[in-house]
């Protein structure tokens, strides 16, 4: 195994939380980032083991034993309620931080962070903002999905007030980590589908509704997310009830994403196998017939560890970093 | 391989298209059938291949070669558009008839049998038209599911007049049929996920329209599928506005089917290992939460090829021959 | 949930170790035994929880809460090590006992169990002594597989002496029970295929070993299973050399299993599917072209949750209690 | 979609066959190449159709429409027995072919090409005459698995003569191709397992006898192929007999790859997730216990559609091209 060195031309990042799928997701995107060099990989349980790489090996740390300020950039993808505080002090040591926990992102209901500013790490909304950043919230996986599906309408104030919008995804295995949980082994999840988090309560919910809210939506927005038997990759299919026909709803969506790297508007109802391994939204809009009001369907597809958590990590670091967005990224 | 035979205290039937993956369940279960016994299994373009039931093997044979008067029930698992005249013979010759095909449902656009009363043949709604029905038309899967989760608030009228009805509903391949196409192989459908028929467009909105139109219902139903990388098994999500908000819907749903063999209420979302290979379907109902109308989510899980086609053709064959309507049917 | 009552014309039957894959396929097999009543199913850490069988849910209960007399016989599915002692305490009890661990099985290394005389419960093999006997030692799954697969050659003395014997086996994810292990997930083991246990190592050999020896075979027997992306079911690839060539190896088989109701021979190579929720070992056997010695290639597919452990465990009670042997299994 | 466009500072490629599943991988490999512009993907039925590559779509021509002389590397996937006449055509255009069908590889038994000298393209073994040819037979997914795992005993000169050599290998379904199949269905092959081509008669039997043959190797190859429920990968358990004990195989194997970039020599034994879509092949080798005789045992992952086919063939014409034997090759 490879022992780390620093780079002289690469900037030296870290990854606490590095054995989960998110944390194995970003240590590999990190490692083959052009201005990236991985200097730790931190994790609490499974300090020592090691971790693969595509192509080499390296050995996971304790994040206590960790110098925070040997890094330019550190990541967290430790658990939510756990990844706050490991924040703070990465900021401390003047690290710009990417948090992939939902501590930092908006409409928490039990987090409270007293003077940190970390806008929402959704760069299609937010690119300004993050690129001034200290500290980036980086989204959910669902949120994801789901806000790329519905910002063109929103932003456009297009969709019914006080209609509700119907948000039924499914995603893949990975999104629920790789703690060992009788209900996620193989012979429990294969041939099977399920709901969970049903009646309106999963808790992704805060964070999208906050956001929608300071778009200045105002709508229901009822979300039920559903268990897939793959390993990656998020489906959302949207229905949403607009205030007026829409003349050609896909070609409004190609005017919105057009100048942005990671969104694919598609002629098509997209594939998970279309997204996976990649940093891309692929979004697919139709108009719905036989229904007495104007409505639409939207289906957005993103892999759950990319998009959805690693990739786009990697996408608001390279902002705050002022690099190319699109650097490191699988397209 | 086994020769037929008549058995003195059978009643002998047949099944045409026998070589589907609908026609294959139903073989196999009429031929463990307390009073049924297969006489013929005929397939056109397989005709003298073998087919396996469980514990033995018999030879299809073509339907041109069969005597349709041997048997006494003719189950007709032809393609759409096929089935039709094959059960205007059948019921010439003496028979009843369970079709399996869209042909004589309610609501079908294209399709034209004058002087052909059929009833629907979902029991748990129509029992008592199916009991001395001739020829019965077995209703599809997506719409077994669909109407099984909404019968109990449509036959009561607590829906909001002109509401949207959103059911996003997911399949595994079987519903797709065996007939080989590029886009079923395992290489593409694996890690797989994706919605189809979008914009409110898939042929099984007819015979739910006009399902649901006969129950008295005013709504707009909106109905999306999607492919499963899953063998067997429906789960479908149902979005439902009632007019007042309800104060135990589970009990409603558990008054309404208390008497069905065939339903369970479930007390968590259902799953499709619950119902895989019986002749069930499982449903849970539970309140949205965080939305300003009284809203209801309706999970309902089913076996396509079991409840949702064969296993539901024998239930209706049972009826059609006065049988106790369980006979021969996995619970 | 239904309160177990005593059967008048059922003899009850108890299972401990119900809360593992061969526990519950017990449960449920023994639930619709024509001639058994369950009347416990005991887990150790999951007592209290309810366990979903076909139709209708049970309560578990803890093993030291149980009165073992009331069971005239008693199935363990506890693990390696644990049984042996549950064994011999249900014997006392007055029970008969199928024990489904490793523990009585011929040729362990580490357990010493005085005075217990339990046959190997292969009934293909052993069928007379298990009628008579207290105890029986239910076989594991990958050698109920492989010692069928070379019986009809070991006990006509046709393999050549001191050849190796190679047996590439590959089994479903349950084979490894369901207590939630991190490489058991379904994020790690969907799209994955690999070998465990390598370099003759797996704890399954004892018995091979000490069952082919009994029959006077003289061969090295090499052994190594495989992890699969499936639910259920073994398949073995077993690779022997001959003495002298075999003029029709597949009719040899016919014969050598003629008359026994759970083993098929095939003509086709078996595949997995074809005996999934089955009692039986479906069989093929051709000869290998391009050998300077005569050799065969056995195939041999079953269901390790059936025959090779819970159906098998069924089969083996109905000898113990003189029933038809195939009573209450799937064929 | 992008027009095709000659870049000057690379060469260009075409592809023949681009619409299988090997097509589809070199296309996607040629893109991202350093070095190489794809210049035309041809394929027969399906000209006119669209290719997805990662972050763009291209649309595939009639190889009839193609001129062959634009391309200075051309790589057929075209169907075996189709291939051989286009790889001569190519040939004459000037252009370096490489051909992945099995027309001009080893041993083949129907196929008479006069007068073309192509080396078996497997680097490992033949890279100086991979460098100075025109033409590479690029070899079968199978035998790259079963060659790599064998070729640092052949060499020494290790394995016993005239003993067996027992290969169990197992691969996903994309090495069938993408052709529609009724038996390659999801609905078929998944929760299966099966083996084919059994008795010794899979057609990759022809290349890898007459390599191992050229190397000199007196022994039975016996060869077992299976079929996974995974969408790509190829695992070969091989077991071998050796002339004496070897003390450490695995250094054995070490120091014979150590200058390989794609071989990976494991400490366990390899997954097929540790090797998808890399260009690797990965090795564990291990004694057999228990067995009177010195014997091995040898694991080996690949790629199938990687290093076990495109990804061998940009290796290939990375050498024709005396290029970086790595350039463009994911590790």
């Amino acid at each position: 195994m490879k022992e780390y060195a620093f780079n002289m031309h690469k900037l030296p990042v870290g990854v606490l939380g590095a054995s989960g799928y998110a944390g194995q997701e970003l240590c590999a995107l990190a490692d083959r980032h052009p201005h990236f060099e991985l200097v730790f990989a931190a994790a609490h349980s499974r300090a020592g083991e090691s971790l693969r790489l595509p192509g080499r090996e390296i050995v996971m740390v304790s994040a206590d034993s960790v110098a925070l300020g040997d890094a330019s950039v550190i990541f967290s993808a430790l658990p939510h309620g756990a990844s706050a505080s490991w924040v703070i002090k990465a900021q401390q040591s003047g690290a710009k931080v990417v948090d992939l926990s939902a501590d930092l992102r908006p409409g928490q209901p039990e987090v409270a962070i007293p003077d940190l500013d970390a806008p929402y790490g959704l760069p299609e909304l937010n690119r300004d903002a993050i690129r001034t950043a200290q500290v980036v919230a980086n989204p959910g996986c669902y949120p994801t999905a789901t806000l790329l599906g519905l910002l063109p309408l929103v932003t456009r104030e297009l969709l019914l007030p006080g209609a509700p919008v119907v948000v039924d995804a499914a995603s893949g295995v990975t999104g629920a980590g790789n703690a060992p949980r009788p209900d996620l082994l193989f012979g429990e999840v294969t041939e099977d589908f399920r709901a969970y988090g049903v009646g309106n309560s999963h808790r992704h919910l805060y964070e999208m509704r906050a956001t929608l809210d300071a778009c200045g939506a105002d709508l229901d927005l009822l979300f039920t997310p559903h268990l897939l038997p793959v390993a990656r990759g998020i489906l959302a299919t949207i229905t949403v009830t607009l205030r007026e026909p829409l003349t050609d709803p896909l070609a409004l969506f190609r005017t919105h994403y057009a100048v942005e790297p990671f969104v694919e508007i598609a002629n098509a109802p997209p594939r998970l196998r279309e997204v996976q391994h990649r940093n891309v939204a692929r979004i697919f809009v139709t108009p719905i017939a036989h229904a007495r009001r104007p409505m639409l369907q939207i289906f957005v597809a993103i892999d759950n560890l990319v998009k959805g958590a690693a990739g786009q990590a990697i996408q608001n670091a390279n902002l705050l970093c002022d690099f190319d967005e699109t650097a490191g990224l699988p397209l």
